[in-house]
């Protein structure tokens, strides 16, 4: 049967490859009467043989490429899966009972992990959870379905799961992982940004991908339009191999433009840049025609770790990007802590409402200490590169005078103890309160650039936490609304002389692009893969054309009006 | 000593009368050694002696106003004070180990407890529970400390408290507490809308209330300035007790304003209407002179009960609330539940952020049920007073299109089955999310009002959780963001021939009234308690200065710009 389904392009590109479903199997069956007990046992002896290869394979596979330690686990499910106490009783309830092998396998399965828990002995309450494990490795074969272990895939798949967590995605192996769909998410959820990431297509939110795709199904994943193919017919599969094909060609088009700087079709440059999380990005934002870094999130230096970070780390990872980026702008975003971002020595109390809560500039106002370390450290890289600071979350002019006032007292410090920085470090505010976006022209006289924040600046302006399901529609960055604020951002700031960028997913958007574009915005910041086909895009259109479109999406009422109107004004 | 602390002003008045602390009194003590062990016994022997006598008017009072039930309680209660088998062994192991009371009575309470508490049998564990407050209470007595009993106020107090719970306020006996004054709170909390609602002043949010004041503490509270005189001076007492005469002849003056218009000095007609929770305050609004409802909330008739409920149930309130308000304008707001609103019976998904969550028309709009058996009851019920709906929650035009759609085919429904209703009824929509102001000229088109929902709107423009006590600071009425989209709001109606409203707190406030009597908003609704002195206000303003201030006060940086603006010139 040849079908398809619809989700959201997520990542770009075309993948062909076999379904491999990542997840938890259905392990549920009757109890029944067997008539046969001698043809039951031996039906049950061929699950534990395949689980015993299975097994072993797993184990070899960790022994190599995971060390020792992994591995031992294996060994210990090995040593259960043949441990004649567990297996024995087993065949004779099958045998005197006349029951199936699920029921018998469950039923002593249950007897033995009740025995092993209440022992109140920490070593025989881990071999509870090796029966467990070992068991329904074996109930899976005797109902023939398979549990999915991503690191060991080992072909080219495509992975189809409900959602994909970041620790999901640790465990790929993506060298044969070549895209993938899940049924939750949408273009700003944690799987999209990684999929962008990696460089790999990706459709999300199909919201049926676990229940219609099987194990082996043929699948056609197209990541420019959102869609899977389930089975395709072999005319599909060869107009997508085309495609495909195709699609690697715009690539190679696209990686001309790597050097070339960002114009529109009539003359107006913009900048596109990269939105970075780690020094390693740089060499991606680089190699993918980033001309600068719009956003670099400072969070991993406070984050998987015991304690606050030092200055010297800090400035050792702000200087090496710095230098990596070889004198081209890079926008440091100060610590954006709190809300959903929690670090394990940094004691918050628990809220009803993070988002609306104590994070960000609100919090660093308030810890100075965490703050002012922070800004020690990035005037001492100043002096390696081109910096420009942004501070998050700022609702108020006050907050942002505090912010500087801070940033201010510590520029002199360092003077005073002879370090040299900077004089011509940029202080800026993200955009991303709505309260801020309509004051622009107040704070446009004090900051010297904007960042819009898209992500939260949606979520804000429409009340609607975008990892909520239930309201996810309301998330909608072509609503006139979020338009009208982002011009009113970019015009205060132009009336000025200062600029406006933005650092959100919507920078990167091929139907926000030509709006923006309109708007004057004067820079793009977006995941590094998405530059130059930006750049491509801006190159094809006309800026006052695009002015002129703004200046009508402006004046319309509803997101589905605005998106008619990009799409009839852009592909005609 | 005399001394004063300072908080916000939630409810006004001056009230003058004797501390009553809230507080969970402090029942630390250090075990020590007793000289003479039979002088412990007797001060033990005492504290058990008042413990009883406190117990037995309790119970005598509880029977007399609670009912026999709830006295039984302190039966039990007394029965285990004069158990030997308690106070036998507290007595022995103070003679025996010259320890202090205290510590005898907690050892042994705790074994009593121990044991009651492991017994497999409901009315031994309760007899637990039992022991834990009846040695509470007598470890007060030792500590003379006093246990609060809110229920047995029975002289005129001002009742002092870290917060006050719904629950708190319900046992207050109310005939008693002239005033109450708490540590945390601000003008919206629960508190403070209560005590307006109650006529009674209140000062919230000091801080140190009950670090400062002691139980029978002489207390001035002024809940104009917002401030608690602590043991006054003789002088300073009688200076109040001129002022609270003042003000009660104020009082009056505003009374006769009940049913005269409210008109600006310069003859601008507005109109200043109430909020309502219940059929129930209907009178209060009408003996305050409101000139309509501006919110009638109609979660009450949701909340408190099993299951939904009826179409019949719903038809009487409205009709109730119609019929009282005598064809005077009732705004009655649809269902707004989610959120930190729950109901037992409709299983809502928990949620990270529920402000920006699943609730209001969004849970109408796709449990349309629900919705619609509230829009035929309202629909019935038009037909007996002057109706309006509005919807709450609304961020896009396609919300207001689906929720009036469903409006009209009601109606279309009742009249195929001969029922009459009105056919003037206006559709309106609240304004509390940032999107719906910034488009309010493309909403103006298609509802018949709006009425501005500031609580929400400003939590919301300034992402501020107004509950979460550590941004609190951003929840700012006067910040000229909010201005320019209250500004946005009535000017776009006005374009369109329309009205606005206001319904938050902010519509009631003495610095925020000449603003939007100058932003051109067309009606007030606030409590009702509000009205005549928002009448009295107004009658002394003039609407073209005001104007010019509201100007003024768009073009401001800060909120405290706009306050200084404000004072200097109102007070001037």
């Amino acid at each position: 049967m040849s079908t398809w389904i619809k989700g959201i392009a997520a990542s770009s590109g075309i993948a062909i490859g076999k379904a491999y479903r990542l997840v938890e199997p259905d392990l549920s069956f009757n109890k029944t009467t067997v008539e046969d007990a001698t043809k039951e046992v031996e039906r049950f002896r061929k699950a534990i043989s395949e689980s015993n290869s299975e097994l072993e394979s797993i184990r070899n596979y960790a022994n190599e490429n995971l060390g020792a330690d992994k591995a031992a686990i294996f060994d210990a499910h090995l040593l259960v899966l043949n441990d004649p106490e567990l297996i024995n009783p087993i065949e004779d309830m099958i045998k005197n009972d006349k029951v199936n092998a699920e029921y018998a396998l469950k039923e002593t399965r249950d007897m033995f992990v009740q025995i092993f828990e209440q022992m109140d002995n920490e070593y025989m309450r881990e071999r509870a959870a090796d029966i467990r494990d070992v068991t329904k490795r074996v109930l899976a074969h005797l109902l023939n379905v398979i549990i999915p272990n991503p690191s060991m895939i080992a072909e080219e798949v495509i992975v189809v799961a409900e959602d994909l967590t970041p620790s999901d995605t640790a465990q790929l192996n993506r060298e044969f992982v070549k895209g993938f769909t899940t049924d939750i998410g949408g273009r700003t959820s944690h799987s999209a940004i990684m999929a962008r990431s990696l460089e790999i297509p990706a459709v999300v939110g199909t919201k049926t991908a676990t229940t219609d795709i099987q194990n082996g199904d043929m699948l056609i994943l197209d990541g420019l339009a959102g869609e899977v193919h389930i089975n395709p017919t072999e005319e599909l599969l060869q107009s997508y191999k085309q495609k495909q094909q195709e699609y690697q060609q715009q690539l190679a088009e696209w990686a001309k433009l790597v050097n070339e700087p960002s114009v529109s079709n009539d003359g107006k440059h913009v900048e596109l840049v990269a939105n970075i999380g780690t020094p390693k990005d740089v060499e991606g934002a680089l190699n993918n025609g980033a001309e600068g870094v719009g956003l670099f999130r400072t969070e991993f230096l406070y984050m998987g770790r015991d304690e606050l970070p030092s200055e010297e780390d800090q400035y050792n990872s702000y200087k090496a990007v710095l230098e990596g980026m070889k004198g081209k702008p890079v926008v440091v975003r100060t610590l954006d802590i709190g809300g959903d971002k929690e670090l394990s020595y940094l004691k918050l109390p628990e809220e009803m409402n993070p988002f609306l809560g104590f994070r960000a500039i609100r919090l660093c106002l308030e810890r100075t200490d965490i703050f002012r370390t922070q800004l020690r450290a990035l005037l001492r890289a100043s002096v390696h590169g081109n910096l420009k600071i942004m501070f998050p979350m700022i609702a108020t002019l006050d907050e942002f005078r505090k912010a500087k006032q801070l940033f201010l007292e510590e520029k002199e410090n360092l003077k005073n103890e002879g370090v040299p920085t900077s004089d011509s470090i940029e202080l800026g505010i993200m955009v991303e309160i709505p309260s801020t976006a309509v004051l622009a022209d107040q704070f446009a006289k004090e900051v010297d650039f904007f960042s819009i924040g898209t992500n939260d600046l949606i979520q804000y302006t429409m009340e609607a936490d975008r990892m909520n399901e239930r309201v996810s529609y309301l998330y909608q960055p072509y609503n006139p609304s979020i338009l009208r604020l982002v011009k009113m951002v970019i015009d205060a700031s132009h009336k000025e002389g200062k600029w406006t960028g933005m650092c959100g997913e919507m920078a990167g958007d091929e139907t926000a692009i030509p709006l923006l574009l309109g708007l004057g915005l004067d820079e793009f910041s977006m995941s590094a893969t998405s530059i130059l086909k930006a750049r491509s895009l801006i190159s094809k259109l006309s800026a006052k054309e695009m002015e002129e479109l703004a200046a009508n999406a402006l004046q319309k009422s509803t997101v589905g009006e605005v998106i008619e109107l990009v799409q009839s004004a852009v592909t005609k």
